[in-house]
């Protein structure tokens, strides 16, 4: 399968979970999986998820503008994703980007 | 070292030399190195300088906003660049974002 094809379905997939269902993202990431957050360095899927989840708005829709992505590593992906946020109750949407690298034999972020 | 004193060390040396002698970008890159620009995959550190200088733009200067790093596989550092692009004759600066990995032990970019 397309390596390209893979990762804007995981890329969807992610956002698709962080909307619906926040938490769930813990299934994406690992104990050695590491999220930098505005600057702030966190290790591990539970205390990624915890950082997610507590992030300060509820509902929230994710619409993905560009998915950018190369191999990066034995079986892994670089992906760099820009999009915007709609917050439920703001008029205007945020801007936002992210970069993604997974496993393409494991499917988990690392 | 502090890696991440590294990685905007290698950052700000990136883009000074890309502001003052794009084509010596060639000597950051190897054979194994890819550039996604704008969608367009080019891999080879010869490809992509000949891809860089033929920008439709020669005197150009990067300010830089955020640099976001974390460790990325062995000996590797990913960094998440974003800032203004501003170039000759324009009014306006150019926003930019860029992701780079580059190995902490050679400083070269993969």
């Amino acid at each position: 399968m397309d390596p390209d094809a893979v990762a804007k379905a995981f890329v969807e997939h992610y956002y698709t979970t962080f909307d619906a269902n926040r938490a769930g993202l813990a299934n994406l990431y690992q104990d050695g999986s590491m999220l930098t957050f505005e600057g702030q360095k966190i290790q591990g899927s539970q205390s990624i998820v915890a950082k997610l989840t507590s992030l300060p708005f509820q509902q929230c829709q994710h619409s993905i503008t560009t998915v950018d992505c190369q191999p990066s590593g034995a079986g892994g992906m670089l992906v760099f994703v820009s999009g915007t946020l709609q917050l439920a109750g703001e008029q205007h949407a945020l801007k936002f980007s992210q970069v993604i690298i997974f496993s393409l034999t494991s499917l988990f972020i690392s």
